[in-house]
This record gives structure tokens, C-alpha cells and sequence, in this order.
């Protein structure tokens, strides 16, 4: 975060000035003047809960744009939602700044998670500032509403089950290396559209707010592809005490994807695990596939199946001829 | 932190042998093995929701005991929610380290963060867990249940209301200069006992629970005092566009507390405006005081009238003949 300048405002100042307008449409959030804010689950729904933290230099670049670094930081939370059949509701933001940030970091960040906001359907409702060495970090604890007991959960997926990813995977993890500039990346030889398509999917995670209803009347399991699809699928057959069957052949590419594949062999690794997704991983019975894949067509999401759930304990990977694919266990750890 | 050594757990192996445990009790929580969390407030309640982090150099010291650090850091989002009159439920965590937790440590942490929760009668339900430079720091977002649209507002206090605070005040302020060894504590010649005192009440904090339905009942309006009195009640008086006169003498302090005022007169200033208090600050209509005083008695939490709020603008202060006592804005702000 560059040319950082002092601010004058106090930390109430800035939280009247540029968070109070993300929370002016939720009377729950008493404009961000109170201690707390009240949330009420209509009738018959539970409050579904999640938190994630993004921080300068792991889950963004410091001179990322603030607006960029607003929408990351929100969007991958309502992954976390919509991939629990959540409709988003509303967040709290706890912020750590190491210096105090510039009253243009600040309007750009708040103009991101504005747009976050529209495009996601939530609503600031309360936060906490502090100043302290370290990375710029944001922690938000994102609220969504489910049908009472109906939360999609990562554990319930049977053998026998049609596994579905939506949108495409790897463009993020692709964008991540265009957008660090590795000297590998100029061998891919990528047209202007292609590099702008990837570094934005990094950049702008584009959560699928709207399948969450469908997840709800069709997915016996689901969670969210954050960590690179072979990772989270283990984590959802190990949840599951089941076993997985995943053709790469099947794994959705965008056109960029497409190309750099083609020219770089290798990177189907960045594809299958490299992480930063943000799409939904979801099992599926066999009898409800069809009524899947069309209320998703209705909902202007893409979905396509890349494999199967078996009675297994293991994680196999096909080539387009059938025959496994060695890989040794990827994705990311924090420890 | 002294003394960090690698775990060779991995994120989800801490999370279930450390965490795992504090989740044990809440259905909704699915042993942390899930995405996301559900919480269902009960009928006729609002969920009342608020945000705090604590980082180590900031709000704690790095070699305090990881068991008073798990303490601390869920205690001062329990005192929001019973200062708001929210009866505590549940909480998820974001933890940031530099460095992989030794075992030690973790198992410290999360023996604090289960006699908090004991003591509280809250559960983990949720959390993340990163790598970063900086200090170790801990968020945590707390969910409470108040009756429907009953939760207490910082904005309500009206002319006429009586000022109240529970607990004593200061002990935390000053027990924060015995932790950190400053010259000038030698010269308050202190017992042990004294010590310990001041320095327990800053290491744990003891929101006030038993009060939550009490303030429901009886108050205009209520926040916690946890930037010192004077700032808070600055706050709480700006929010409702009132004025506040406070007795000095009537500020409750412990007898630890008592005995440093009296070799160190300056320290009035710790007392008033020092911080970390975690006391409830109440304001209550006057043909409501009796019956306010008597609800605090019978749930055993001792609170002290120390004012009037006013129609005036300004927060004043009177000695004990009555004069007006100058002092500038104090407490702490980040920015």
C-alpha cells in the first residue's frame, strides 16, 4: 500500500466517512454508531456463519488496487456462503493497518466493497480498526439465511454421486502467476483479452450467488474451491468418508485456460490445485442431475460433471483415455 | 511468543486437536469440519452480533501466558455483548500467526479460551487460521440473543437519566502499568495482594454477564467501558446528543486502586480515562434507579451512580466540593 499519508480523521472519522454509506441500507447496523449490530433470521431460516481473512503479500499484492482488494476481500466470503446454499445477508470487518491508510486507499477500498456488496447482495453491518505492525489485513465474518437445517454440508456426499464444479477452474491460479509476473508466463504467449481474463478472475472472484437456491433443492453436499479442486474435493470425500473418481478431461476451461494449457503442459497443476477458485464443488445424486443442471441453465450459471463419488477412500485422476494420473498432494497450507 | 516450534500438524490437524474441543457443545459448530456454521436465535430474539481483535504488543503483551491471552481476547467481545443487554451463544475466530504456534502454546490458548467460554457460557462455532508476519493476533466475532428490538443502544440516553457503572474502574489501567514494570509503580509501595489484584484485572477482564437481562430491563441505554470512561461516556452522551456531570468521587474503585490514588493522585487519570475497564456504563430514568439497583443486588453485580446526564453538550467533571475539574480529551484511539 504505497504513499500511505495521515489521515486526520481518528478512527471514528474514517468509519463515519467511508464504511457508514456500506451500512446505511440495514437499520441493524445503527449506521456503525453503535457497539453492535442486530441481525434477525426470517422466520423458518437459520443464520449461516463464516470468516476469512485476506492479508498483503498472502492473499493480494500490496499494490494491488484498494478497490480490488475490497471486492477479494468480501467475494471470498460469499463464496463460503453460497456454497452452503447461504443467500448472503450481511458482514462484519475487522481491519489491521500497520500505518494509517490514505484517504484515497481508503475511498478505493470502500468503493470495492461497495461493489462487492451490490453485485453480492449484502450489507455492511459492523467492524473494528486497529493500527498494528504487520500486513494490511482484513478478517470479515460474512452472514447468509438457509431454509431451517437445510445448509449444504461438506461431509454428506455418497458413493454414487455426480460431482459438479461450476464456472471454470485455474483462471485465478494462472492470473496470480501472469499477474506476479513469472518469466515463465511470456513463453505462454498470451493475447491481451486472455491475460486481462486471467488476472481478473484473481483479482475479482466472481462467487455464484445465485446457484444457492439450487444447491438447496439439488446438492446432497457442497463447499467452495479455495484452496485448488483436488485439495477441497479430498476434503469433502474425507468429510464424507467416500471415495472420488475426477476425469481431467472434464474440468471446465475458460478459452485462456484452453491456451495456456496447450502451450504449457504443466500448468494443469495450476488448474487442478493451484487455488483462489471461488467456484462451487457440489455432489450431486445421479436421479437429481438433470433437475441440477437445469435449474443452474435457469439461473445463468454454468455447471459442468468432472467425475464420480465412490465407495473408495482415495482421490483418482483420469486422463481422456482412462488411465491414472500420478500427483503427489497439492494446494495450500498455511502450516 | 517465546519459543515457536513447528507443530507438523498442519491448519486442519491444530483445528481439530485444539479447537475441535471448544466446538464440542454446539450442534451448529459440525466439530469444525465444516465451511461454515449455523445458529438459530431462538423465537422472539434478535441475534445481537459484534467484532473485536487483540494483537500481541498491542493489546497484549507477547509473553503474557497463552491461557490469559485466550481470556482476554474473548472476554472483550463478551463485554460488548452484555453491555448491549445480549445474553452470550457462540463465537468464530480468525487467528493470525508469524510464525507455526508450538504445541505449548496452543494448548494454553485453548485452555483459556474453554474457561472464558465455562465462565461466559458461549461456544466456538467457527474460525480461520493464517500465516503472516506481524504480531500474533486474534478476532473474534461474538453472537448474543436480546429479546426482539430490545437490544441497549449507546444512542438513547436522555436528560435526567442516572449514570451508573458496575465493577470498579482502573484496576485494569493500573494493573496494565504493574505488567509492564514502570518505574514509577515502585513508588506506590504496593502489597502483594494489591498487585495481583490490578494485575489479574488486566490480564482477565470479567464482563459482567449476569447483568445482560438487567440492562434489557431497566436501562435507556448501555455500551461497555473499554477505551476509559471519559472517552466512552463522551461517546455514549455524542450519540445521544446529551450532556453528562460526573462526581469524580463517586467513581467505584477497588481497594488495590484506593491505595495507589493516594500516593499517586495522578493516577486519577488512569482511573477515569485509562482503559480496559470491561465494565457496563448504564444510563437509567430515575423512577427506574431503585428497581435497577435492586435487579444488579440480586444477580450479584455491584453497580455505583456517578452522574447525571444532562441537556447540556458537554461531559463535566466535579471534585468532590463540587468544583469543575479540567482535564483534556484521553483514551485511546488508533488513528
Amino acid at each position: 500500500m504505497p504513499s500511505l499519508g495521515q489521515t486526520m480523521l481518528g478512527e471514528e472519522g474514517i468509519i463515519q466517512r467511508y464504511f457508514a454509506p456500506l451500512a446505511a441500507g440495514y437499520p441493524g447496523a445503527h449506521g456503525l454508531r453503535d457497539d453492535a449490530a442486530v441481525v434477525a433470521p426470517p422466520p423458518g431460516h437459520d443464520l449461516v456463519v463464516t470468516v476469512d481473512a485476506v492479508a498483503a503479500g498472502v492473499h493480494f499484492f500490496p499494490d494491488d488496487t484498494p478497490a480490488d482488494i475490497g471486492w477479494k476481500a468480501l467475494a471470498v466470503n460469499v463464496s463460503d456462503l453460497v456454497a452452503k446454499g447461504a443467500t448472503p445477508h450481511a458482514y462484519v470487518m475487522s481491519l489491521a493497518f500497520p500505518e494509517p491508510p490514505s484517504a484515497d486507499w481508503l475511498a478505493g477500498f470502500a468503493s470495492g466493497l461497495a461493489e462487492a456488496q451490490a453485485a453480492f447482495g449484502l450489507h455492511l453491518i459492523g467492524g473494528d480498526t486497529d493500527r498494528r505492525s504487520g500486513p494490511v489485513a482484513i478478517t470479515i465474518t460474512a452472514f447468509g439465511f438457509v431454509p431451517t437445517g437445510a445448509m449444504c454440508r461438506r461431509g454428506a456426499a455418497r458413493a454414487g454421486d455426480i460431482i459438479f464444479v461450476s464456472g471454470t477452474l485455474g483462471d485465478s491460479a494462472l492470473g496470480l502467476r501472469v499477474r506476479g509476473g513469472q518469466a515463465e508466463v511470456a513463453a505462454w504467449g498470451l493475447s491481451d483479452d486472455h491475460r486481462a481474463h486471467l488476472v481478473a478472475r484473481y483479482l475479482r472472484p466472481l462467487p455464484r450467488v445465485a446457484l444457492a437456491p439450487v444447491l438447496i433443492a439439488h446438492a446432497c453436499a457442497a463447499m467452495d474451491i479455495s484452496d485448488g479442486l483436488l485439495k477441497d474435493l479430498g476434503r469433502m470425500a474425507a468429510a464424507s468418508g467416500v471415495g472420488a473418481t475426477v476425469q481431467l478431461d472434464e474440468l471446465p476451461l475458460s478459452a485462456a485456460a484452453r491456451y495456456v494449457l496447450r502451450t504449457d503442459l504443466a500448468t494443469w497443476r495450476d488448474i487442478a490445485a493451484g487455488g483462489d477458485d471461488y467456484e462451487v464443488l457440489a455432489c450431486v445424486a445421479p436421479e437429481r442431475a438433470a433437475l441440477f443442471l437445469a435449474a443452474a441453465k435457469a439461473v445463468g450459471v454454468e455447471v459442468q460433471a468432472i467425475g464420480r463419488v465412490n465407495a473408495g477412500r482415495s482421490l483418482e485422476l483420469l486422463d481422456r483415455v482412462g488411465q491414472p494420473v500420478q500427483y503427489v498432494q497439492m494446494g495450500y497450507d498455511h502450516f
